[in-house]
């Protein structure tokens, strides 16, 4: 509790002197002003962020949550429970979508067993388990609230570590959990005040036919449990999920400590509302990346008020996404970097 | 004439088979099926493109194209025609928009003086001017059919060497050229039977009231020199520009010789209509980008049949939506190489 209390706290605000004389230097440099859209905002945001006029951007982190759903047992998804703790070491072993992508873009990944319903023993794969998955929100709480905090914590620490220890300067977060997106679906219909019914989705695959007991479970698992759709940590103990605690965590620490955090998919957008809910002002340090097909992805977008860079139709999850973005943020900060203005290049207009 | 003939009939189909065994091994990767949506999609047109399951695609060149353009007398563009060939050595310092996201996505930058108004002499500026820019459209053709021809031949030659001589294996169009938005939305009206003041736009940044005369100047331009719609040199040399003749060559070298090539923005989208009305059978060598914030660009887009990857709300053109749709591009190769199959991974759902 200290560890969230004191993470929460320790989010400031944009650094506007930075951002003003990033803008200044945008809109000198060789191009029609305001012609590079959108990757003059994300420059400025970044400035806003580090504090930097340019930051470098080079050391790249993928963090990626694992954990189980004990609402599995519903019969909410189409994959066994087992392909949770089967993945899990993929992510360590470099194999996965989302070390494809991160390998691309020059970024590492770290996988974190936050909550796998077995143990996971392989190296590389973090062990800070909280619980073995969490308990059914159809037949009561996911989790106690310390729990929550707990799974917070984790990803608080290992964010923490990973930029104070590792010089990490920018996150993405990801994860992996069989019937994750039930969870997802149920703090988005809470923050947001929506019928599970009209944001429910297939996730890895379920058949269609299936997606009316799907919603169904949610509702039960919401009128049964109550969350206050204030409480981001009431939320995410009643109807959330180890991992989406976890990525809610990266994404407080981020902020905390000026790093740039890149929003993944739906799962990452369920825990950017929890993390939002808990403390507000971290907003301007998340960073959207896509679009996911996952049919409640825009109204999760809309609620944080993002907006994608992009949407190649990516359902993975894993941070698959948010890997691919990071590219897009790198290339912001070039731009300030490389390219020189008018005044240097001797035009005058 | 001969090397465009060579090059148009050098011009085959995708390969099915490479095509077919990246679809079956994207299909048996660890993820749900179609999960990563269009990277998979990506990634099998690029099998097809080079007949290779996954394609080693780090040696990247953006060709960047310069000219001026006559009709630029008409007062169709906000800037002194003079921006031209100010600019253009800028590409080969390494300082512009193309060369800051082309650097971080890897790839090189090459410039070419095809046609600016005057001599420019830069280390690393290639010298292929066909002439001192275009006649002023708006009171005769462009330039000539030969002299369209030639600047054709110009970018098939500088493409061919990189490719053959270098070892490119993935291309992008830029360009640089005062006024050539007014030849564009030329080129795009006529091959789409399209009035020009539904798709003209503001281009680097044209007043908005100038928008009636800049259309009326291009509708002048077109019932004065008749292109045939049908003929892709004829509508090039008639209301099109020595740069885009280039572009255009340089999508029919890299599809003769089984390269992609990426499609910028509305320039660029303009040279890729005329390539294809040269030659068809290049469409599916070709990968869009992104969506430009130039008013015409979706209908360019919707006349090729491409769809963008992404829109960041870029209008400045030199290749930049191509040197950050690279990195996708990049990342599907990885995806198909980097990520194991659910065989591989001892899993059986």
């Amino acid at each position: 509790m200290e560890l969230l209390k004191k993470t929460i706290e320790g989010v400031g605000q944009l650094n506007s002197e930075a951002m003003r004389l990033c803008r200044e230097r945008i809109d000198g440099l060789v191009k029609p002003v305001g012609s590079l859209g959108r990757m003059e905002e994300l420059a400025v945001q970044l400035a806003g962020i580090t504090g930097e006029l340019s930051p470098v951007l080079d050391k790249k982190l993928i963090v990626v949550m694992s954990a189980d759903h004990g609402v599995y047992a519903e019969g909410v998804a189409p994959n066994p429970q087992a392909v949770t703790a089967i993945h899990t070491p993929n992510f360590a072993r470099g194999v996965t979508g989302v070390n494809a992508f991160a390998k691309q873009a020059g970024s590492e990944v770290v996988v974190v067993d936050i909550g796998v319903a077995v143990d996971v023993d392989y190296p590389g794969v973090l062990k800070k388990k909280i619980k073995y998955g969490t308990d059914n929100m159809a037949k009561g709480p996911a989790m106690s609230r310390e729990e929550a905090i707990k799974a917070l914590e984790v990803g608080i620490e290992v964010t923490t570590d990973a930029i104070i220890n590792r010089g990490v300067r920018l996150i993405g977060t990801g994860e992996m959990g069989i019937a994750n997106t039930t969870a997802s679906t149920a703090i988005i219909a809470v923050a947001g005040g929506i019928d599970p019914e009209a944001i429910v989705g297939v996730g890895a695959g379920l058949p269609v036919e299936r997606l009316k007991h799907k919603a169904e479970v949610i509702k039960r698992a919401i009128e049964l449990n109550k969350p206050d759709a204030n409480d981001g940590i009431d939320i995410l103990a009643k109807v959330g999920g180890l991992e989406i605690a976890g990525m809610a965590g990266t994404m407080l620490a981020a902020a905390a400590l000026g790093v740039p955090v890149v929003v993944d998919g739906y799962i990452s957008t369920a825990a950017a509302i929890i993390a939002t809910r808990i403390q507000p002002m971290i907003k301007p340090f998340l960073i959207a990346s896509h679009m996911t097909a996952e049919n409640g992805g825009r109204k999760a977008l809309d609620l944080l008020g993002l907006q994608p860079m992009f949407d190649m139709g990516l359902r993975l999850g894993e941070g698959t996404g948010a890997a691919l973005a990071f590219n897009f943020i790198e290339a912001a900060t070039y731009m300030v970097r490389e390219m020189i203005t008018f005044e240097e290049a001797g035009i005058s207009l």
